[in-house]
Order: C-alpha cells, then sequence, then structure tokens
C-alpha cells in the first residue's frame, strides 16, 4: 500500500508538476466576468506566479482567450449568458460571491500585502478596473481553496496594456497560424515554433508573450531592435551568452515551489547554481550600447550573499526529497557534523554488541531489532530461551520468539537515536532556513529572472535572424508597407535550403486627405509600385493577386501579414529589405472553417469573418483576404469579392493584399487609382506546368486547377476527362447550351 | 514542508488521477511499430487495463490514431522515417530492443500469465501479429519501468478487429464531427456529445469505442437493435435499469487501482456499494427476449461472498485514505475491538494521571508529553523543578523545562502504545485482505463491468430513440439508402424544439450486373425515386443538390452520412423510416481545411482527400461531397466536378450525394441513368428570402449568396453595391466586355 496525503486540489489550470506542464508554454487559470458590454479577464500561471487582469469589450473576449489559451477558466455560478471558450478550457463554476467587487479587493489586497491596488495600477472606483479586479479575486479565492499551502509567489497583479497592442482576431490568429497550426495544433510548423530559438524555458514563455501582444508604438519596437540588431552585430557575444543562458534553470517555477513549501533540495540547489553563472553573464553585457542591453544588464541582481550561503550549505548532488537526508554538506555546521558521527559511533556500536552477546550466551540466531514502542531489542527463539543472561529483560513474547533488553543497549539507543532525530532535525531545519532565504530573494530572483528571460528572447531572436539572413525593418508611422525578396518565415525553414522564392511587396494606405492624392511626394514609393504608370505614381493600396493553384498566393499573402507581426514584436523580418508603416490591427481572413454546431455553414462564416474586417478595419490596418466569395456561386461570390474590393478601397483605404479566383476583377485596377494587380508567373513547356511561384506585375489569365488534381492523384482518366470539358467549355463559352452534348 | 514520495514516473499516457482523467473518456498510451507497408499498434488504457493491439496498411495508421486519440505515444529509437501523429500525443522515444519481438513476446507472456498468446488471437509465427505483439510488448516495458506498482489489472490483449469494422478515413472522422467538433475540439455539439445518455463512466467510454468501430455485419447491429428495441417497448424498465445504472461506480478504474495498490478504503467500499445494487439489477433483466439483454444478464455476477464480505468489514463512511484508519467496522473483528478499547482506555488513564500528579506536585503547568525516543514524558519547567517528587526519574533536559517519566506512566504507556500499533496493523490487514479478495474477483468484476456498460449503451440509445423519436433501421445487405424525413442527430437537438426541417433521402448503388439495369425490380424503390420518371425506375444512386448556401445542403448530406453511422454502431436512427444498406466505407468530403506548413494550398488537399474517394470507394460505399472543385477557377472547378461525378456515376456506382455550387452539373441527370437533381426550397417575398430547408426534387435556378452577407453582417452599402454589379452580370450575361461600365 503507497501512502499518498492530500495535500492540494489538483486542476488543470493549477497544475505545478513539471512531469506535466510542457515547460516551454504558461498553464493559465483564467477568470471571466461578464457584465454587458465588458468583461472582466485575470489569468494566472500558478506555475510562475505570473498573474495579469484587464477588462476587454464583450466582443473582444474570444479574440483574446484564443491567445492566453487558459486551461481552466472560473465561471460564476449566477451567470446566465453564456461564455464562448475554447474548448480544451476546463469550465470551472464558482459561487457568485466570489466575483464580488468587496470580496476580490479585500483578497488581492491581503495576497498581495498591499493597502490599495492603484501600485499596480487599478483604481477600485473605476468600473472597468473593477471588473478586472472581480476576476482576479475570484482567481486567488480559488487558489486558497483548492492550494493549501501558501501563494506568496503571486505577488504582483500585473494589468494587461490593451491598448497598445496590435490587435488579431481569433479568426486571423487562427488561420494565420501563429502559435498553432490550423489542421492539428501543433506548435512544431507555426510561426511560433519556427522562431523560437531561445533557450530557457522562461525565454520560450516570454517570447510567445511578445507574440500575443506586438506593439504598436514604434519607439518601443526599435528599442528592440536596437538590441536585437547589437546582438546580430556581435555575433561570438550572442554565441557567448546563450550558451551561459543554457545553464540557467526556471527560476520562476522554482522560486514558485519554494514559496509554495513545495521544493527539494535539488531546487535550492539549482538556483544556486544559476546564480553562479550569472557574474560571467553580467559581465558579458558591461558596455553594450543599446538601451535594452543596458537595462537588462543593471536588471541582473547577482545576489551574492544568496549565491554564497547555498553554495556553503548544500551538496554537489541533492536528493529530490528533504526527507531523505544528507544534502547539507559536511563542514557547515559543527553541531551536524558532531551528531553525524554520534550516530555512526553509536550504530556500530550496537552491531558490535550483537557479536558479543552471540557469543557470550551462545546463542547463534540472536538478533538486534527496532520498533518504535520500545525501541531497540535482542531478540531469540523460544528454544534457546534457556540460556538468556539474568541481566535480560523481557519485554515482548511473540508466537515464536522473546525480546528482550539490557541496560547497555538501551544506553547507546538513546544516543544512536537522540543523535539521527538530531540529525533529521538539524538538516531539515537548514533546509527551511535556506528557503525562507529564497524567499526573502523572490523578488529580486524573479525581476532577475525576467531581465534574463528578455536576453533569452532577444538573443534567439538575433540568432534566428543571422542564421536565416533576416533583415532589421525600418519601422515608420506612416501606413506604408515596402518588403524587398520577402519569404514566409515558416515556409522558408520547412521547404529545402534556397528552394523558397522570395517575393516582395509594395503598397500604402491611401492619403487621408483627399489634397495629397494630387501631390503624391509624401508616400512612399515601392519597387513595384511603378505597376500604374511611372515613376511619380504613389504605391497601390490594395493589390489583387490572381494566379493558379499551389502557386504561392495564399503564401504570398500570408507571409507579408507575418512579415508585419515579427516586425512588431521587435524581431527582424525575413526579407531582403522592409520598410514596415506600424499597423494598429492586423486582419486575414484565409482558409475556411465550418462551425456546424452552430448551424453556420462555411459561406456563413467567410462572410462573417469579412463584415467584421469591413466594420473594424482602419486606415492603419492591414487586410489580408484569400478567395472571398467562392463559398457561393459564381455571379453572387463575384458581385460581392467586387463591391467588397470597393468598400477596401474606397471606405477604407487601408493596406490590403486580395488574393482571388475571380479574374474578372482585375478590371479593377483600371477603375480605382489604388488597386493594381499582381500574378503568380506559370512556365508552360509541352503539357507541363513549373509554377515559378513568382509574384510579377499584371493579371493571369488562366488557372491551373486539372494540374493540381493530377498532382493530389486523381485517377488519370477522370482528369482526362476533365480536360475534354474544359477544352469545350472555353471553346463554347458563350454558348452554354453546348454543354448538353458532353 | 510537504513531504512526498516518488512510488510512479508519471506522463501523459500513464495518468490514473481521478483528477486528472475524464472519466468519460479512456486515456490511451499507444506504440507504434512502422515495418515497410504494415504498421504494429497497440494502444493501453492504464486506468481500466483495457489492453488492445492490431497491425494495419501503414497509410492507415493516422486514421486509427485520430480515432484512438492517443495522449502519448511510444516510438523507437531506432526509426529513421517519420511517424504521423495528433498533435496532442506526446512522443516518447523508447530503445530499439524493446521493440524487438523475442522481448516483447517474453514480456506479454509474463505480464499475462500464459504459455502463448494463441489464446487471445495472436499468432507470433504470423508476421502481422507479430508486429502487434511487438508494439504491445513496447508497452508493456515502458509500463514496467515507469508504474512501479503491478500491472495485475493488464490481463488480457485484445486484437483490434479491423476487418468488420466501418472504414473512416481521417478527413471524414473529422469533419463529420463525430468525436469532437471541427471548430474547436469539443465534444459537446459533436455527434458523440449528442447521442451519449450514458449514466457510467464505463457506459460513456464503451459508447465511444462503438463509434470508433461500427460493424459491418447485419446480424450483429440487428443484435444490438433487438436490444435497444427491447428497452424502447419497455420504457419503464429503461428508466429503471438507468437509475439503477447511476449508482454503478466506474469498476474498471477501481479494480484498476486495487489491482495496482493505490486504492484506499473508501474504494472498496464503491465496490462493495457497486455489488449491492446488482441484484436488483439483474432481476429487471431476467425474462428479457433479445439475446443481447439476456446475455447481458448472465454475465453480471452478484459476487454474493465479496460483496458480504466488504459489507462487514467497511464502515458506511471509509476515509480516502489507509492509513487514516477506523474504517474496519465494529464487531468484524473480535481482536480489533478489544484493542481500540484498551487503547481508549490507556488514553484516559494517562490523562487522568497527568491531573492526579498536577495535584500531588502542585505544578499546574506540569504536562504529559510524548515522543519518539522515550516515549510519554512528564514536562515541568525548571523554574518548577524544586518541587518535583523523587519517584520521577529525570530522561532529558530542554532549554526551559526538563522531562521526567515514572514507572506507572511507562506501564501503561506500553499498553496504549502497544494497543495503538495493533489497531493500525489489523486494519491494514484487513485492507490487505479485503484488496487481496478483490484482486481475486478481479476478472469475475470486469466482465460484470463490461456486460454493465454494454447495457448502459444500449439502454442509453433506447432512452435517445424514445425522447428524440427516433426509429429503429431495417439492415439490409442490399447497398441502398431510404430514409423518410430524416433529421440531423446533432441539429435536431441544437436548434429550438420543432424548427429543425426533416429531409428524406433515397438512392442505392447501381446495379453491379449490367443485365440488372433491365429487370429493376430488385433495387429498392425510393420515396422521392420517382424524380427519374415513372414508378418503375430504380433508385438513382448519385444525388446532385443544388440550392443557395445557409439553406441546408451541407446539413443534408452529413445528417445522411451520421444516419448511416447510428445505423451501424446499432442504434435508431432520427428519422420517420430508414432502410439501410451496410455500407463498407464512409467518406465525408465536407469544410476545407488548410495544412499550410507542408506547402499543401485547400485545393490541393480538397484534390487529395477527393482522389482517395475516387481511388478506394467500393460500390457498397457511402460517398458525401460538398462543392468539390470550388477551390479553383470557375472553368477548371467545374470540369473537375464533372468528370468526378462521372467517375463516380460510371466506375464506382456507390451511393453518393453531392452538394454543388455549379448549376451546370445538374444537366448531367438528364445524361447519366443514375443521377438525379435535388435542390433546397426558397420562398421569395418582397425582395426578402425565407428558406425553407426543405429538399425537393428538380435543380435550384438562382443562389443567395447577397442575402447571406447581410444576415452576417456585411455594411450595407457593400451589399447594396453587389446586387448592382450582380444585376450587371445577369442582365449582361453573354458580353462580359460590359463589366468596364461597372
Amino acid at each position: 500500500i503507497v501512502r499518498r496525503e492530500v495535500t492540494r486540489i489538483v486542476s488543470p489550470g493549477t497544475l505545478t508538476e513539471d512531469g506535466l506542464l510542457d515547460p516551454k508554454s504558461s498553464n493559465f487559470l483564467a477568470a471571466v466576468v461578464p457584465a454587458g458590454e465588458w468583461i472582466g479577464l485575470a489569468w494566472v500561471d500558478v506555475s510562475t506566479g505570473r498573474f495579469t487582469a484587464t477588462a476587454l469589450a464583450a466582443d473582444r473576449l474570444a479574440d483574446q482567450v484564443v491567445r492566453i489559451a487558459p486551461s481552466e477558466c472560473l465561471l460564476s455560478s449566477e451567470l446566465t449568458e453564456p461564455v464562448d471558450l475554447p474548448e480544451r478550457c476546463t469550465r470551472t463554476t464558482r459561487p457568485g460571491w466570489a466575483f464580488g467587487q468587496q470580496v476580490a479587493t479585500e483578497a488581492l489586497k491581503k495576497l498581495l500585502g498591499v493597502k490599495s491596488l492603484d501600485g499596480f495600477g487599478f483604481d477600485e472606483d473605476n468600473e472597468r478596473h473593477a471588473l478586472a479586479i472581480r476576476a482576479a479575486g475570484a482567481i486567488v479565492d480559488y487558489l486558497q481553496e483548492t492550494q493549501r499551502s501558501q501563494l506568496g509567489h503571486i505577488d504582483r497583479l500585473l494589468p494587461f496594456e490593451n491598448e497598445s497592442t496590435l490587435q488579431i482576431d481569433a479568426a486571423t490568429w487562427r488561420s494565420l497560424e501563429i502559435a498553432h497550426t490550423l489542421r492539428d495544433g501543433r506548435r512544431e510548423g507555426a510561426l511560433l515554433g519556427v522562431i523560437d530559438r531561445t533557450v530557457t524555458s522562461t525565454g520560450a514563455r516570454l517570447l510567445a508573450e511578445w507574440l500575443r501582444g506586438p506593439l504598436t508604438d514604434a519607439p518601443r519596437i526599435n528599442a528592440r531592435l536596437d538590441a536585437v540588431a547589437e546582438l546580430v552585430d556581435h555575433a561570438s557575444l550572442t554565441d557567448a551568452v546563450r550558451e551561459r543562458l543554457r545553464a540557467v534553470y526556471d527560476i520562476e517555477r522554482l522560486v514558485s515551489r519554494v514559496t509554495t513549501g513545495r521544493a527539494s533540495p535539488r531546487d535550492l540547489s539549482c538556483v544556486g547554481r544559476t546564480l553562479a553563472g550569472l557574474p560571467t553573464l553580467k559581465a558579458k553585457l558591461s558596455g553594450r550600447s543599446s538601451e535594452r542591453l543596458t537595462q537588462i544588464e543593471q536588471r541582473i541582481d547577482l545576489c551574492p550573499e544568496l549565491r554564497a550561503k547555498l553554495e556553503a550549505a548544500l551538496e554537489e548532488d541533492c536528493p529530490p526529497k528533504a526527507a531523505d537526508g544528507g544534502f547539507v554538506r559536511a563542514g557547515y555546521l559543527a553541531d551536524l557534523d558532531e551528531c553525524r558521527e554520534l550516530m555512526t559511533g553509536g550504530k556500530q556500536w550496537i552491531a558490535k554488541y550483537q557479536a558479543e552477546q552471540v557469543e557470550a550466551t551462545g546463542i547463534p540466531s540472536m538478533k538486534v531489532g527496532f520498533n518504535k514502542v520500545f525501541g531497540y531489542y535482542l531478540e531469540v527463539t523460544h528454544a534457546q530461551r534457556d540460556k538468556i543472561p539474568d541481566n535480560f529483560i523481557r519485554k515482548q513474547t511473540l508466537k515464536n520468539a522473546e525480546r528482550y533488553i539490557t541496560p547497555e543497549l538501551k544506553e547507546y539507543e538513546e544516543k544512536v537515536l537522540s543523535a539521527e532525530e538530531r540529525v533529521k532535525e538539524i538538516e531539515l531545519r537548514v533546509f527551511g532556513e535556506l528557503c525562507e532565504l529564497v524567499v526573502e530573494a523572490g523578488r529580486r530572483l524573479l525581476s532577475t529572472a525576467a531581465a534574463l528571460a528578455e536576453l533569452d528572447v532577444l538573443a534567439g531572436l538575433a540568432d534566428l535572424a543571422r542564421s536565416r539572413a533576416y533583415t532589421r525593418p525600418t519601422m515608420v508611422d506612416a501606413p506604408v508597407l515596402d518588403v524587398a525578396e520577402g519569404r514566409h518565415p515558416v515556409l522558408d525553414v520547412m521547404q529545402p535550403e534556397g528552394q523558397f522564392v522570395p517575393n516582395g511587396v509594395s503598397c500604402a494606405a491611401r492619403p487621408d486627405d483627399p489634397e495629397a492624392l494630387l501631390n503624391a511626394d509624401n508616400v512612399v514609393k515601392g519597387e513595384t509600385g511603378k505597376a500604374k504608370g511611372e515613376g511619380s505614381d504613389p504605391a497601390p493600396s490594395l493589390l489583387l493577386i490572381t494566379g493558379p493553384n499551389m502557386a504561392g498566393k495564399s503564401t504570398y499573402i500570408r507571409q507579408t501579414a507575418l512579415i508585419t507581426l515579427l516586425a512588431q514584436i521587435g524581431s527582424f523580418v525575413p526579407a531582403k529589405s522592409a520598410t514596415i508603416g506600424v499597423a494598429d490591427r492586423l486582419f486575414a481572413r484565409v482558409g475556411a472553417s465550418d462551425e456546424l454546431s452552430r448551424g453556420q455553414s462555411t459561406f456563413m462564416v467567410e462572410m462573417t469573418e469579412t463584415a467584421r474586417i469591413l466594420n473594424t478595419a482602419t486606415r492603419r490596418s492591414l487586410v489580408v483576404l484569400d478567395e472571398i466569395g467562392r463559398g457561393t456561386s459564381t455571379y453572387d461570390g463575384l458581385s460581392l469579392a467586387w463591391a467588397i474590393t470597393e468598400c477596401l478601397h474606397n471606405d477604407i483605404g487601408c493596406r490590403a493584399l486580395f488574393a482571388t479566383h475571380y479574374h474578372e476583377l482585375t478590371d479593377l485596377a483600371n477603375q480605382l487609382p489604388g488597386v493594381a494587380n499582381r500574378s503568380v508567373a506559370v512556365h508552360e513547356h509541352q503539357g507541363d506546368v513549373v509554377f515559378l511561384h513568382q509574384i510579377v506585375e499584371g493579371a493571369a489569365d488562366k488557372s491551373y486547377g486539372i494540374h493540381v488534381a493530377r498532382l493530389a492523384g486523381v485517377p488519370r482518366g477522370v482528369n482526362q476527362r476533365a480536360e475534354e470539358i474544359l477544352a469545350l467549355l472555353e471553346s463554347q463559352h458563350d454558348n452554354s447550351s453546348e454543354l448538353h452534348t458532353l
């Protein structure tokens, strides 16, 4: 029978076991408080103590929750409206009072040890802040009930900067495959999987956080880019830094374990080892010129006293359980050394005593034993009973044997037991003291961990930039986009070296001021911007991309969105050069997904997502659309695509890329000043088709669906028949009655 | 500091903790052994002991793995080829030798306690069986390494009946949303979520298993239907059975816990309570006429001795840990009762003694204490030291106090301690004995659990059938399909009562024998089969469905597939009447999904899935296709759709439903004898459109994409413009140059 003790209640959102958690991902517990048009949302990673709260417009909840991907979400039992959560998220119902403002505020103040939440940027009297506080409070209440140990590692509540991040809705987040692939939810194959070159778990988690909230403030983006650039320029420094970072343990989760009383001596020695590596790391960073790196250097706190203490006290190789003992270094405490000697000496005496008694009594089977009731004893079988000397005191009679004690045995017993207990006591005391020291240094350690994580992300981005030949984007405020030889960050890696065909893009939002149309000097001129005529023309705002399937239309528009996203997290981008105007929102309508159980058809989903774009995109947004309108019949779809293109061009004027099969749309380039045609180059040779994957100016004149079908393995006969039908259709284009002869 | 002991290594596939497992789902650990064209696959649910192995054609692996959805999969370190696994599945690499046939066979024989695996249907000399054995052996090796306790609950290796189940490929499994929704992977909203009316966890898991492997053998399907029918007819019996089943605990997981030494007294009492409910349950089943129910009744083993023993031995309310004690009923063992009395008496004496001594010495602060080194003692502060009587023996000096013993105290100490230890000893012994009894009865309990699970599934299906007015399908061998007033099982429930519009379907595979075309008598005539002419015509094999979006085309073809699937697991179906020819394969190409990271465009995915259908469907298959060809330009797509329709009709001749936007295809009904047109009825009134969701004979004449766009929230201006363009397109149909005037 294995004994188990209930020390806490485990639920998906409160897991802290290393074996069950992905070190590279955060495991969030969230709470949602809907209140009409606004919603309070808070989330915490119990394994690291990272705790965030915010209030959102109700219709933004789904977008935000998809990005956070909590594994568990707390909802009030009094909720009447349904809350839209991803499936993998366990819904836990909590009593309504746990979401009350007063209860929540008190619980938070008590946990965080403050008199007011103002210091964290939360104003109790502000209605929206109150919603955030109520959500956060519900989390604290739940944790206090389920996590029986302390929650001291949760010492801050971070406001989520909702306003100053690039807005990405749930459909865009999913279809651009930023954190997970669409098909099977893998991280591998998604943008995150490809750009993550971090070497620490905290770094990996921070990079994911940056992707969840790209910046919209050029100076902040540039500060990150400056640091990445400096690390790119100093390759050997970057390599050395990354090498050192590899030896850094997950301080966030270690501190969390120590604070919640779940740490082991081994955990403490990991803290010590990490600290031991910091001086070299810090030294490497001294004298850097970029602001971020200088700040990181300053934020690395060497905690020399803690390090010295841990190194002095702990053995090289510590056990995973404090109760196992033997982890305090000999020589650390005279007291402990002495007791250990006594213990060893006493046990040796008892062994010798047994041998002596066996000889003296002539009972070879006599044995020393131990039990909790009367300690050490000598056991003799009934058969040998007569040989027992007088000074043996009988203590217990068993079925086959009798147990005796002697005064000498008792004397040493006390020595051994006392020493043993004392050794254990001292080791546990030392362990407790060391834990206490780590807890005291908690905030310094966590701040150092945050600096190291940032360093890791920046160095990882530098490594990515260097190894994949990324370039530093020039960030500008004007809503332009001018990329030369851009590549899709994921396919660039997935496809064999040198196989991916790079493509440029050049576009700019339509001038705000109608006057500016006449004076195009203040608009950036794109490389390929000459499509509309001579050099002085402004870059188009909307690119229509036509051309065969499989030739890279979708890839092209996706890569444009991803390059913008990368630039706004402060990363270099896969291109020869790039000038990127900071976008406020990023929309991607690519691929289709069904929502059968809600009674929505594919086309309805497509139109709903499109409506959202038309209703919320601004002149500063970037919109990429793939095959809008194909979910309905030809004329319907064409009419809608036409009207949508006009709306994007005339009313919104934002940068937009629209890949379409409706060749008819290409006429729009002649009618609307900001629309330009692009297509995918194809080389046809003896009935075989080679897709060059190159985006060129002008519209496509042919499609290659049947060619794709052959590649996909559609039976030869079916394909031949399709070719025949196609030939007939094309030759008898104007006479549909001829179809009857097929 | 909380003490923890490492008792086993936890990984996603070996979880057994109730809190971390969904009781309604199995948690599978799988192992894969690729060997050229064949692949060995084994999977086990450690929490229940269910262990299955099989060998598959290599290209079927992905289909099977998607259905099993293991949370962890073992792969050999020597593997050179990549293995396609779902993302949620953790990949664990194991040494190559663990997959060796000899090692595997020995490990299995030892675990299962057999001399040969023949008894389980595995022949070591058969090459494919050997693959299955190697996969199973790797699992056993891994479990032995990670699960430190015994694995006795895994006592059988089941062969997976690959051949006699309805073949469903991964794309079909996903797009029909059988176990999870496509959009967000929820169980709720999927077929399983809607039809699962089971009341026990084992029942829920069995129903999922039935869905993973629907039958293709009419007699076996009918045996299940007979049972469901009997339960439908006897409503009060079914209600009573379900009520009783609610009190049945998860015997599979309980036995597993007992066998692996992780059980608690509470677990044992759950076994006892379940047994206590069985006699009534069994009695309810006596005299049933259907074969399955009769067999279930026979398979329910009341285990009366075990039940009597558990009831006699255990308290009503047992603790979750054996070490807590107090769970053995008073009166069960004279020995135990006596010790408990002694223990209580001794403790009372010691309390009294302390009071006496306080009075006698005049030291009010004197206290009795206990430690492990010298047992009970009296503690007195140094200040009171002078008042100590002579008969007190000093044992220890502390900083502030001294500790003494007295002969009387020692005398009672031994009584109390001995009794206490004895009580614990006896209770743990009783617990061990009871566990032993459960282990001995393991196989009988598991077989009873299996019978109860089947009863639960059948009763659940009966409850579903009754409450949702399902009907018993007539299963026939001829490949026909004749459903009157069929409903989509999920939408039928999701949509408000009475809102779902039922639709019939009638089709039949094309006659095998060309002669039979002339003599149509042996083909079932469908209700709506008269479309082609007069009553004597055979039912069509391929239905082309045209009509506006949102009007239910996709729903209609999906419901047809789901009704067939339901029938083949032995369920009643949502229809007024249904005659269903058993299908060998079910194909659904509905909705689109992208596979960007593999460089495949949406259209490539569509064509790959279509190619698979055309290459593997047989005359006995059922194929449903949604909008094939829309991923390319108009003429290409139409040509392909046309040729695919011809191939399905001429070469395969299977039952097929094809929803399409290509109205041009409807001409095929005039040219091919087995093709018939169906469309969705629409009511137009003053510019407003009402979709009647009714499938009627004949082709549609108009599409309603712009109407859908309005419903989806596309801005009014955009819609009005689209209407204008559409009007122009339609009026100037033959003169595309007119587009320039838009």
